[in-house]
């Protein structure tokens, strides 16, 4: 499916694709290469129906460490607007797509590298993981992060972040609500495996209903919520799915998915 | 005031008013019939003014089920659409009436069980209380009862939660912010009874005032909220029994309240 | 720069300034006095580029235990008017001035007190600290102060807060995201000043443009958010610091800011 030499690999494994960025000796950093492919590749899997699950990954020591800063140094406006541009397309599209997002996590990950983690519907880390948004060091304020840092996490929590630029740890972040679960580097695997397999006995079509669901009505007043998604659910309830899972729930029985 | 068969008993005791789903049989699921009571006696309750705390609970083994499937099942959507028109008429008319409304919830609180956990404004459950918003397993995803939830808790939590179908436990809910408190079987009485000594000793026009404001702010942003609301405080500020409680408080003695 | 018996003192300690709330004997009310004392002070020193970093703290046993209710005893609703806008100009003020404003919280932060706390960028008490809103208990609801403690904590505590009118300690403050430390008393002016020194080593240009866009981005949709997020990093991104930052990062030297 991919090549060694890809900037993102994409490998299949039951349910789940796995997508790894894969330039290690960049520590997976966000260049245009990079974001244009992840988004391409997301694009491509999201129209497959077998996959159900999706994970997000990066090899070598890091998770992501955020932007290419060879790539920003020296260059105009017009060029970091692209960076950017690119970068939240990526981002708004894991919540595009009709499959769950999963994290996994371990080594770093900074500025967009942590938006990224921010951004996907569900993220587990090795405990030795370590987030942060360090811009502000470098003088470059982490502005696009905290759009995904501070709607994941409270105010003074972003704040401290953003402002302090220094790492929190794995366990602070399943605390925070920034991931889910923290576990040793050894279990990683296994609990991303645990994860994808649960996600994946849903329905496809169920999944991709609510996920978008979610993300619609996160940005509605609560009333406008309620009515759309009074909407939606009742529509979601005459799917052949529903009324498959209600009828297998109510004699007792495993349902059998048909919807897409 | 009502009879052992009745779908929802109230009881009053002092200051507070009980209601209990009484369909321990089918677990207090959210029958359209359940619903509308619920209602019908928020409604009645919240112009009795020597009622001061409503605390909303389940007989039997749970809290609640969530919405009733068998009622759902081979229905059209124009039937559906009554369901969820219903579900959120109660879930709003919570948050309207003028009283405190505490959850009190033991055993199961599930799908719009779970929401009506989160849309009363206070919650205490006994540390055996599972929550779980599991429709994604049975096609139907938790739409309607994510927009309390995820207004609750973090992102990652309500998607964790709507994605997976897992029950999280009490002290879980209490670390994310779903409820108040996660006490033992035994002292889940008392600890309600002392959240209701607590809030029936405030002035019921100050509470009135500042449970509707409290919802209204959430809904605007900061500088709107900021201008309502000090015009709310305002207002409130010339009131007798603010007038009343600021005396007090000054000399030191009992204040009389005598807003209604 | 001030004297002894000034409302509020002003002192300068490095890159940071120190205001002081210097009514202890009235535990540092927020007098109408003082709100548009502490507002002027902050307008200075916003303009005064040698200062990176401010610090609010109280003298005496409290930081603030809120409104100055001898003030609101017995006055029109014109005069209330004028104290609820002169409290929320404070209030977003400390949010508009391009420095990062740090609390320093002992004894009790009360009602607009508490206020104070969720409304500056950061805050750090000591671990017997008070926090708390409780105008419920006398007639006066807590409506502004609500305005910053609901976005700062979830809803259910927001309103445990504000219904029951009860303190919370420190670390429950820490755990509920009202503020970033809670410390030994001991070490209060220490962790503060390990504060002071992160937060004055960034780019004051970069401070500058990463607080506004904090706070303008929490108000916005998500897509609203990214767009206007992808703007301000690309500006940033071409000023001097951040190209002077980029440049150190990469050949491992300190930068050297310039950008005010």
């Amino acid at each position: 499916m991919t090549n060694a030499g890809d900037v993102v690999l994409v490998e299949r494994q039951g349910p789940a694709a796995f997508l790894t960025m894969n330039r290690p000796e960049e520590r997976n950093s966000l260049s245009i290469e990079m974001m244009r492919t992840i988004t391409e590749k997301l694009d491509a899997l999201s129209n497959d129906s077998d996959v159900r699950v999706i994970v997000l990954r990066g090899a070598g020591k890091a998770f992501s460490s955020g932007h290419n800063l060879r790539e920003m140094r020296d260059k105009p406006i017009e060029f970091q607007t692209t960076i950017f541009n690119t970068c939240t397309t990526m981002m708004q599209k894991i919540q595009q797509i009709p499959q769950p997002v999963v994290a996994e996590v371990h080594g770093v990950a900074a500025a967009a590298g942590c938006q990224l983690v921010a951004a996907c519907d569900l993220a587990i880390a090795t405990d030795t993981a370590l987030f942060l948004t360090p811009g502000v060091r470098i003088g470059l304020f982490c502005s696009t992060p905290m759009v995904a840092l501070s709607r994941a996490v409270g105010r003074k929590r972003a704040l401290e972040m953003l402002m302090l630029g220094e790492a929190i740890r794995a366990d602070t972040a399943v605390e925070w609500g920034l991931i889910n679960r923290a576990v040793p580097d050894e279990d990683l695997s296994s609990e991303v495996s645990k994860f994808v397999e649960r996600l994946a006995k849903s329905s496809p079509l169920t999944m991709k209903i609510g996920k978008q669901a979610f993300y619609e009505q996160l940005e509605l007043s609560q009333e406008e919520a309620y009515r759309a998604m009074s909407e939606t659910m009742a529509t979601n309830a005459v799917t052949c799915d529903a009324q498959e899972g209600i009828d297998a729930f109510l004699v007792k029985r495993e349902p059998h998915w048909q919807g897409k």
